[in-house]
């Protein structure tokens, strides 16, 4: 691999380094012409300045980290796709990271952040944290951060989300007006903010219509096909709900496989809702009701906060909290 | 934001900041004891040694770029999984790119990352490009590229693909043995070899069977659900195959639209396949017969190829092709 160094490229021009090192920093004291034909020389030696260095002297990487429980998932990965979009536009690169929802990856990978390499993180954060103060321990030299959809309710700093609790009750509700009288609630990490306001939304909407809450219709899943496959027939043989809402889309799926191993019939025998950013749930068997959150605009809104800082820092509350609505979409599984 | 700098460090611990410095870069000649006490006095000051600093003196960036056409699909979205994982383990940062099928773009982005941002780049290639010499322009400074899934023929470089030509012939022969007669193949991209390459098992397994090939059977689709509506309604209307196989796990997603959409029955009036990576294939109504690529296994070989190239260059040829298999799922969506 030949590569040219800056010393080369001014020698073939005849000019200085520091007059070639100013043209690449669209210094203004250089003419025009000048800057032209120096960027014209660099495009025919295929020299590029390089990133490090010139970075080391501004200060910023032009990167963003985006950090998430996992990537082969249908939310976040539209959610990366907003961020992207508004990234791209603004010229910002973005590293990806994966939590697995493991609390030590996410400390890992925030702690190696903190040395230039990004200038600000978006973050939906992993399920099993009980402790977050390394957050606030780094918060005296913390870089932007925002949180979108899972949030720690204890870390201020600007967030997006959505009306959770709002669409766990209508969710809720739509199943017992379908004629629903055992509703139960399937969840992947109770304590997680999330999770305890569409846990919320559940009991308060069982309440509204005096139907009794019995805790063995809430049921803690597990990110696991095989052990939620057990864990669902279990639910269906032993406790025998007529309807089923899920908080997490895997968890629906789980229930349509639980459903067709011991043939019960869905809408008719059980009745399924769930939060899902599926495009095609449309074409499930039967096609699935959901709590669709617009996962795109979140990615979107999310990254418009974090350069919102980026840019303007003063302008930007750390209470700041955007809130989106989900949709509630009716269809063949919650038919009567 | 309080920034302890490396200075500070060294006069609080009563040592050089070069001694300092070295600690961070794992210097032997430093005690164990130094160190450790280093480390410890910095953690307390939340002190992180700059990043570019140390990479401008190391050459590495410790990171690696992966260019996608999406980031909202299923396929990349886990082969962006596996890539993780391998990264991870090895404690290097994965940058993302999304071209949107825009060579433009993709252009762009290689372009960007020739300056140390990253050490190596995992690319799926755009569909659109039809000149591609820019990469060889750059070959002589080119930082090691592996291709996965969608490669270009004339680039030499590492490449993990799949058995595109005998995926696509026994997927034709499926559809043959269950009765069809008349099979559309539904393509996005025709110029891309895995295009070619799929395109020739239909076309080699009609002729073993002895079905003519008709042209007005091969149907270029689109990234737009809308227009794909309408190009597929007017194909299963003006031409009515009695088998679809679709190169493209979304134009599986366009047949089945359609076919609600003209009240067709699939399988009895249409049977239908697909390439798809889709895990709930089995949900869906009816459950649909997949060409299932390893999608995860496919970004940890990529990802297993490039660390490869970083650590031993010289053991890989730029020739190597890891060529895996993809499965062929047999569901109701092809049924007699």
């Amino acid at each position: 691999m030949q590569n040219f160094n800056i010393k080369e490229l001014a020698k073939a021009l005849g000019l200085s380094t520091s007059t070639v090192s100013r043209a690449f920093r669209d210094n203004s004291d250089i003419s025009k012409e000048t800057k032209e034909r120096i960027l014209a020389k660099a495009r025919e030696f295929n020299y590029q300045p390089n990133h490090y260095a010139s970075n080391l002297r501004e200060q910023r990487s032009k990167t963003i980290a985006v950090i998430v429980p996992e990537l082969a998932n249908n939310f976040f990965s539209q959610a990366i796709h907003g961020i992207e979009r508004v990234a791209r536009d603004k010229g910002y690169h973005i590293l990806i990271y994966a939590t697995e929802d493991d609390y030590e990856k996410e400390v890992s990978f925030i702690r190696h952040l903190h040395n230039g390499r990004a200038d600000g993180i978006i973050m939906s954060v992993s399920g099993e944290a009980n402790d977050h103060t390394y957050l606030n321990e780094l918060s005296q030299k913390r870089l932007p951060l925002v949180f979108f959809d899972r949030v720690y309710e204890d870390i201020i700093t600007p967030r997006v989300i959505t009306n959770d609790y709002d669409s766990s009750f209508s969710a809720t509700e739509h199943l017992i007006k379908q004629g629903c009288k055992k509703i139960a609630y399937l969840v992947i990490n109770k304590n997680l903010s999330i999770g305890k306001f569409r846990m919320q939304g559940y009991i308060d909407a069982l309440a509204k219509y005096e139907i009794p809450f019995d805790d063995r219709l809430v049921v803690d899943c597990t990110n696991s096909y095989a052990k939620n496959n057990l864990i669902l027939k279990r639910l269906l043989v032993d406790v025998g709900p007529d309807g089923v809402f899920t908080s997490v889309e895997r968890l629906a799926f789980a229930t349509y496989y639980a459903c067709y191993d011991l043939n019960i019939q869905i809408p008719q025998q059980l009745r399924v809702i769930g939060f899902s950013s599926l495009e095609i749930a449309p074409l499930l068997n039967p096609s699935l009701t959901t709590v669709t959150q617009p996962a795109t605009k979140i990615g979107i809104e999310a990254a418009n906060l974090l350069f919102k800082m980026l840019e303007a820092p003063e302008t930007v509350d750390p209470n700041e909290e955007i809130v989106l609505n989900s949709k509630l979409i009716k269809r063949r599984s919650t038919e009567k």
